[in-house]
């Protein structure tokens, strides 16, 4: 017995390497009674899973299956092939999260909209200099414009990208692209008409006896991946209208943030319209807070609502993904406010355990039996004091028990928007800040530029490929911005502040970095600059694609010619599957840490790898390894380093614009 | 060795009714060489399927899935229970479904837009009176305008219920089902705001983390449901307007339509926009025929397709969904034409086997390696022509050698659009047609009305349900409209004409048609009513509908009251799933004659069966054995006559009126 349990643990453990979060496992594990069951579990339980449906070769399209390629049965009951059906239920998963994201970018235009009725009270327009900006990149003309009317046409157009029906580009795609790359969508027919549109087309263009011509359907699938490209780029821009566009801000990580003391509310999911309310009206409640006993109200954040409030209001990162459960099984964490994307129903059950009060706030998203509290645009500041006192409720009741908080929590720098950025370069060369970068980069003191964006997955530990991944990464002088779970885990492992660039940031990147802080002296508050830029929430990606098109366009080349990498090392969600489509589709080289379901069809792996790039300069890299990872991340990123120098010399040779040449 | 082969054609035999399906079986059963390959035999090297697909507890909907619910793993790795996995799996069943009824539906109209900006050639406003009918219906001024400016308000507001973002309801919804449902529909919050708006809403909402409700879920999938009937509802009126409201027309059924002599044209699929036209240019093209020495050029059809043309150009029915494959293998079929959705991609296979030019025609639906002519709506005759030349060449190649077409084939007589019923109806009662049937049913000359739609599924045997049911209610004095495959059945099977009635019907049912007959003596051109009356295509489901509103009106009532039911005994598309599903939201029982996906969950599987009856009045009935299944809908249909005309009679002897009293 006591074997058994030891390798139960011996498993747990193996699935984790955040520290904070082992020691909840550990102790959950050693107890004899009163055992929660987690993910962590559940994953152990499943095993072994079907390796059908890992590999993208189980149908269940029809009523007639499911189907399941064999040797013996090498086709589905209709004829389709491997090609089809991997191909078919990948664009229904790249379908699924980018309608996720364009739910989540919808609603906030709605929010803006009826704010501009005096429906939705309590929202305003926070950054007015941002609002400007987006409409005149849109083409609007702001001149003797209020910022009501400009926030109106904005919005306008928003929606207009979600419903529109005519062949004209999509403007958040046209207005935010590199030139050449709108070109190529259009060539290879993949601008999408809208975003609603084209998710109604993948549907219907995967039902049984539609398309069964795989790279037909690839390309729709990338059609949708662009529709969730704008659908975020969308709700980057509203959420830095109506809340402020991001600014460094330095505060801590890892579930050492829970006090005893404090009633500790986590805000959980991925939309700012109801979290930020809740940051607001803690900071009014204190003294509800202190007549319960409490020394005070501490907002943290999981996953991407954490990721939003982080940025905007410096709210401590409580944990990722994986560990959502784990806080509550401190017994310190009295509510966990979820909206929507990402919350496993399993934290209800997790709660029963414990005083935690579990408070689903959105229509499409509720969890049976869980506290529901209707979150309402015309009143968010009621709700969310409503919701808080749930929180000083379940303190009262905990007061004075023990809690078992792991002391784990690293300094994180947050907050770099690419306005930040923007700032913090221009403070060195103020006429053309990514200028600063491209220079770095041409002169080999940076090694290129790495996106880390995605979740966790079960089916590889926590947070180990990260980590492993960014220290390699800056050892060899990659300049690394990050997103979503993976911008998360390296707050949690003490990977996202200045002392992390000390101990592991190569020399140039060291130099790099130090030179922004000695430029940025007065600006950063005696903060220092942080080894991984976080640059937001999933959604924020547009953040960095932002990024890379300012380096394309600082370089006057197109985006399959940037030294830019992307990483998902442990991606999780359909939103990702999209996320990765779409910087595929963009031309840039994606790494993804677990293979996703295609590999059953060698067609469509092939595409993913290789034809992809081809086509669109963009291609997927599968791989489990952290190290072997990091090696085809540098070795993508410094191949196109040394074709990008290597063109400049024969150009400035030869008299000829690079992009020519090239 | 012959054992073997005996016992493989045994169980191929079993999976068909057809007998001209089953002489074709056969004797590819028997060949030793060159044995082609069917649905019929993947279905058999398929076997055992996956049991949990097949209750619907297999969740892939993350990448660190699969999960399988078992005894020993009672959640998903999130935690997600076997209610949620199931709920949301169906919900993104009905999502396809209607997207795929919903892209029918859009592209008819944009080329009715089209065709009013002169980019659509050939196509013309066939049906004025239906025009105006339905512009009426949705509230339009028509006074002082010519048919192109009604045309542009209708389609312009029917793409408007597409791609809406307002509240208002949905304009098909709202002005073609009785007031009570769209009261009902508000109050449970199911009446959607567009087209594709909630089919983003639905695919967001089942992504991972989101809703865990599963009552939740089914309330969003009821909405869906709602669309779907939208789109095939404007699907069914532009195709009225623009290629003629159906009229009766008797031709015939099953694969003796193919003559050896003619170039022979399949044509498969949903569409009518392409198939009219190749209907419309094998006339042009006699001489081209006769020249490559064949006799004339036969157009016939199979799916909906085919029902398209049946209805409105009486072009004969070749054969339905599961013998698809089947026609090619006679060695008589020049081409087969495809459009979009239930086209097994294994016919291209088999027609590598003989001459067949499988012909792909939409953009959304290809079939690797099969010819592909892209539909035009700027020239679509042009194309038809091309497409017709492939048949020619075809024909010309198998000139002189020997085919082999199975022998059978029933006469049918087709076209019961409801504007065709109201007329044959109007005969008897000009004032109040449909008081024809209600005063019937009153009078329990007529026991109800069924309508027979969807699918065949090799999960039971082919055409077999449909035939026993059909016999077996005509028999109990049953009404009966056809829809879809189970049209093509009723069809092949030869119960779909004049001589089914005296052959099955019940006295009732008889007398009942005999009248119509009579006092239609002028109208039929000779011919009489069948026993199952041909509504059309799967998107003429609306018909059906319509039917039962005019029913529900006629006698006041909402529609839970009416005794009318719905059957798909081989339900197996995921459109099948849709319009079950709002069948049920309409007040309506609904058998499925194979068991769906969701008998997984007790708590979804019993609302699917009995709480969607308290909050809507309909409800789902699984049953798989025929006879059982016409005893439970005649169960279902007699306690809702037995009701109506109790409360009838209450009425009359309080003198109150009936729909207050009930």
């Amino acid at each position: 017995m006591a074997d058994k349990k030891n390798d139960r643990k011996k498993i747990d453990h193996n699935r984790s390497a955040d520290v904070a979060a082992l020691a909840v496992l550990e102790q959950n594990a050693g107890l004899d009674e009163g055992r929660v069951e987690t993910a962590f579990d559940r994953y152990l339980k499943m095993q072994p899973q079907c390796n059908f449906g890992k590999t993208g070769v189980c149908c269940r399209i029809c009523l007639q299956g499911p189907c399941r390629i064999t040797r013996k049965a090498d086709k589905g009951i209709c004829g389709a092939h491997a090609y089809t059906i991997v191909a078919r239920n990948l664009i229904r998963a790249i379908t699924s999260g980018a309608s996720s994201h364009g739910d989540h970018g919808r609603h906030i235009v709605y929010t803006a909209l009826n704010m501009l009725e005096d429906k939705a009270g309590g929202y305003s327009i926070e950054d007015k200099d941002k609002l400007f900006r987006v409409a005149e990149r849109l083409g609007l003309d702001t001149e003797n414009k209020d910022e009501r009317k400009v926030l109106e046409e904005v919005a306008g157009l928003a929606l207009e990208d979600f419903i529109k029906a005519s062949d004209d580009p999509c403007k958040w795609l046209e207005s935010t692209v590199v030139e050449d790359r709108m070109e190529k969508f259009d060539q290879c027919g993949i601008s999408p008409r809208g975003i609603h549109t084209t998710i109604a087309e993948s549907m219907a263009q995967t039902h049984m006896g539609m398309d069964a011509d795989p790279v037909n359907l690839i390309f729709q699938g990338l059609k949708m991946a662009l529709c969730d490209y704008i659908g975020m780029h969308i709700a980057t821009d509203l959420s830095d209208i109506l809340f402020g566009t991001p600014e460094p801000v330095t505060t801590e990580a890892n579930f050492g943030v829970m006090e005893p003391e404090t009633v500790n509310i986590a805000l959980h999911g991925h939309n700012p319209l109801l979290s930020e309310m809740i940051v607001r009206a803690a900071k009014d409640m204190k003294d509800e807070a202190t007549e319960a006993g409490a020394a005070g109200i501490k907002c943290m954040g999981i996953c991407c609502t954490g990721n939003e409030v982080l940025m905007r209001q410096g709210v401590p990162v409580l944990t990722n993904f994986l560990s959502q459960e784990l806080p509550m099984m401190t017994g310190a964490l009295d509510a966990m406010v979820v909206d929507v994307q990402c919350i496993m129903p399993g934290v209800k059950a997790v709660s029963e355990c414990f005083r935690t009060r579990v408070v689903t706030t959105m229509s499409n998203s509720k969890i049976p039996g869980s506290y529901h509290v209707a979150f309402s645009e015309e009143e968010p500041l009621e709700r969310a004091k409503e919701i808080i006192r749930l929180g000083i409720e379940a303190f009262k009741e905990r007061k004075g028990q023990e809690v078992n908080i792991p002391q784990v929590k690293n300094k994180v720098t947050a907050g770099f928007s690419m306005e930040a950025l923007e700032e913090i370069l221009g403070a060195v060369n103020p006429e053309q800040p990514f200028k600063v970068i491209t220079d770095a980069i041409d002169s080999a003191q940076l090694g290129g530029v790495v996106l880390f964006a995605g979740c966790n997955n079960l089916r590889v530990l926590q947070d180990h490929s990260h980590s492993e991944m960014i220290r390699e990464l800056a050892r060899n002088n990659i300049l690394m911005v990050a997103t979503g779970c993976a911008a998360g885990s390296a707050a949690k492992m003490g990977l996202m502040n200045d002392e992390a660039v000390e101990l592991h940031a190569g020399e140039g990147l060291k130099s790099f970095i130090h030179a922004l802080n000695e430029a940025n002296r007065d600006k950063l508050n005696g903060n220092k600059l942080p080894l991984v830029f976080h640059m937001g929430s999933c959604v924020d990606n547009s953040r960095a694609l932002d990024l890379a098109t300012a380096l394309a366009r600082q370089w006057d080349v197109d985006m399959p010619k940037i030294p830019f990498a992307a990483s998902a090392p442990e991606a999780m969600s359909e939103k990702a599957v999209a996320i990765g489509s779409w910087w595929v589709a963009l031309g840039i080289p994606t790494h993804v840490g677990v293979v996703p379901e295609v590999t059953g069809s060698a067609l469509v792996n092939g595409i993913a790898l290789q034809i992809a790039e081809d086509v669109y300069g963009g291609y997927f890299i599968w791989e489990e390894d952290p190290a072997e990872a990091a090696r085809k991340i540098l070795d993508a990123v410094r191949e196109r380093s040394w074709k990008l120098n290597l063109h400049r010399k024969l150009a400035e040779q030869y008299d000829t614009p690079v992009s020519a040449g090239y």
